[in-house]
C-alpha cells in the first residue's frame, strides 16, 4: 500500500461491525468484518469495535492515520452520544465518542448515523460529488436519508434531520410500525412491498416470483422481485414501478419545502434498475412545485457495497 | 414618539403596500397603506412602494431610522431580485433591492419574501421569540411557510424554501392548482375549504352558516365558518377539525424530516379559535417519531394584523 495518508472508516451495523482503510480519493485500501455482538450489550459492542479499528491499523502499511469516524445506527448527538439504535440490547444512550476516545486518543474522531454518514459519503466520494445540495435517501428494510446543504449535512436541532421515511403520502393509509398512518415507508420499505407483491401474485399464477421462491411466498424479497423484474416479469414491474412513483410523491414535497432540486438513492432497492429510479424522478418532476420542475434530477448512489465505510470516513474534515 | 431609533417595515401585497415605523421592541408606532397598483407594472408599483417609505420618514419625528425591511410575494433572490408575485402584471424579475437602493442609498435595506418575512417577525417579536427552531405557517388563501433554524430564516438554497402548502397528504387526492394531487393546501386553503364547507351544507339545512351568508354559498369564507364556529355550529366545528387534523398531518412529516418540535401557526386560519390550533397540535402529535412527540408544541402566531410590517422590520439586523 503506497498511500501515505489513510482514514478509517466503521461501518457499525445491527449484525456486523466493518472498518475499512479510506484513501484520499475515496478507494477502500482493506477491509475487515467482525460480528457485532449487539444482544451482548454495549461494553461488548465497544470491545468488537476496538477489534475492528485496530486490526485496520495493524494494516496501515506505514500509513498516518489522518482520524476514525463511525457511522451508527439510531440518534447521534453533538457530542458523539449514540441512542436508541434498533437491536442493540441495553443501548439507551451511550456516549461512543468519549469511550472510543480513551481508546484512541491520539486521533479525530467523528461519529454520525449511519444514514446522515451515508450522504456525506455519497457527498464526497459518489454520485453527490459535483451536487453542493441533495436529499440521500436509503430506500432498503425502511426508507431513511440524509440532507446534504451547501457540502454539509444538516442534522437539523438535535442530529435527528433526514427521517424522510416518514412522510405522510395519504393520511387514510396503512398503519406504519411507527405507529402512524399512510407513510411512505409503509408503502415502499421492504416489508410492505414484499408483502403486497405476495398479495398480487394471488391472481398472477403466470408470475416468474413464483418459481424464484419455489412457491414460497415468505420468501419474497426485493432482490427477487427486482430480478423477476430483469426477467421482464410484468407483475415485478408493476410492483417496483408503484413504489418508484410512491417514493418520488413523497420527496417532491420535501423537495418543496427545503427548495432541493437532486435526489440520491441509495439502499438495496436502489439498485433494482435504472427504470425505477426513472419512476422516481417521473414522479418527483410532476409533484414539484413548477420553479423546480426543469432541474429536478434523480440519481442512484454510487458506493454501493462500500457506502457504509466510505460514508464513515467522509466523516473527517 | 420619544423613540431615538425606529427601522421602517414594508409590507407588499398584491392590493396595498403598507410601510409602518417599528421601534426596539416590535412596537408600530406609525403605519400608513397606499395602493399597490399591481396591475400597472414594475415601475408605477416601485413609486407606490417609494410613496409609502416616504411617508413613513415624513413622520419619524426626529427618530434615526436604522433600516428598511420588505417582504414582498414571489420568490426573492440573495440579491433581492422580485420573482413573478402572483397577482403583478409584467413582473417577472424585478431587482427590487437595487431599485429601492437608489431612492434610500442611505439606508440598510432588507428584502424576502413575506412568509420567510412573517417567520423572522415572530421569531423577534412573536410567538417564536423564546423559540430557537420552528415552523412557520401562514395558513389563510394559500398555505405558506418559513423554516426558522437558530433564530435565523432557512432560505434554502435559491431561497425557495418553506413551501409547505405543496406537502402531499394523499397520492390519489384532489388536484390542487399547483398541477399536483393531494397538496395539503387543497385540503385546508381558503378556497378548498370553502368549497367542502358548501358541499357538506347541503345534507345539512340546521347549520348556522346559511344564515351567516344568507342563503348564498358563494359567500362562504373562512371567517364565517369560524364565527358559526364559535356560536357552536357542529359543521362548521367539524370542517375546522378536520382542516386541522390534514393540516397537522403534512406538519408532521416536514417536522420528521428537518427535526423541529415546534411550529407557529398564522394567517387568517390560525384566528379560527383554540381548538382549531389544538386540533393541529394533536394530529401532529399523533403522526410524528417517538422520540419528537412529548415536545411537540403547535402555538398561534401572535403579531396578528401587524405581522407583515413587524415580519419586514425584523430584516434589519
Amino acid at each position: 500500500m503506497s498511500h501515505s495518508q489513510v482514514i478509517i472508516g466503521v461501518d457499525l451495523g445491527g449484525t456486523s461491525v466493518k472498518a475499512g482503510l479510506v484513501g484520499s480519493n475515496g478507494e477502500v485500501l482493506y477491509q475487515n468484518k467482525f460480528p457485532t455482538n449487539a444482544d451482548k450489550g454495549p461494553s461488548v459492542v465497544i470491545e468488537q469495535i476496538h477489534l475492528a479499528i485496530q486490526d485496520a491499523m495493524n494494516n496501515r502499511d506505514g500509513a498516518e492515520v489522518r482520524g476514525i469516524g463511525i457511522g451508527a445506527p439510531g440518534v447521534v448527538d453533538d457530542d458523539g452520544v449514540v441512542k436508541a439504535p434498533p437491536n442493540f440490547a441495553d443501548w439507551d444512550e451511550v456516549p461512543l465518542k468519549t469511550e472510543l476516545s480513551k481508546l484512541f486518543g491520539g486521533y479525530p474522531i467523528g461519529i454520525e448515523n449511519d444514514a446522515n454518514a451515508a450522504a456525506i459519503g455519497e457527498s464526497k466520494y459518489g454520485a453527490g460529488k459535483e451536487i453542493p445540495n441533495f436529499l440521500f435517501v436509503i430506500w432498503g428494510t425502511g426508507v431513511g436519508g440524509g440532507i446534504i446543504l451547501d457540502r454539509k449535512i444538516f442534522r437539523g436541532p438535535t442530529g435527528g434531520a433526514g427521517e424522510i421515511g416518514h412522510v405522510c403520502i395519504d393520511y387514510n393509509g396503512p398503519l406504519c410500525n411507527c405507529g402512524s398512518r399512510g407513510c411512505v415507508e409503509a408503502y415502499v420499505g421492504q416489508r410492505y412491498l414484499s408483502q403486497r407483491t405476495a398479495e398480487r401474485l394471488q391472481s398472477h399464477p403466470e408470475s416468474k416470483i413464483w418459481q424464484l421462491v419455489s412457491g414460497d411466498l415468505s420468501k419474497i424479497e426485493p432482490k427477487i422481485i427486482s430480478e423477476a423484474a430483469h426477467n421482464g416479469d410484468v407483475v415485478a414491474k408493476e410492483i417496483l414501478l408503484e413504489a418508484g412513483e410512491l417514493l418520488g410523491t413523497a420527496l417532491a414535497g420535501v423537495m418543496n419545502v427545503m427548495d432541493l432540486r437532486v435526489s440520491i438513492i441509495g439502499g438495496g432497492l436502489s439498485a433494482a434498475g435504472d427504470f425505477v429510479i426513472a419512476a422516481v424522478q417521473d414522479a418527483v418532476v410532476r409533484h414539484v412545485l413548477k420553479p423546480l420542475k426543469k432541474d429536478i434530477r434523480v440519481l442512484a448512489a454510487r458506493l454501493g457495497n462500500n457506502a457504509g465505510i466510505l460514508g464513515a470516513a467522509g466523516l473527517v474534515a
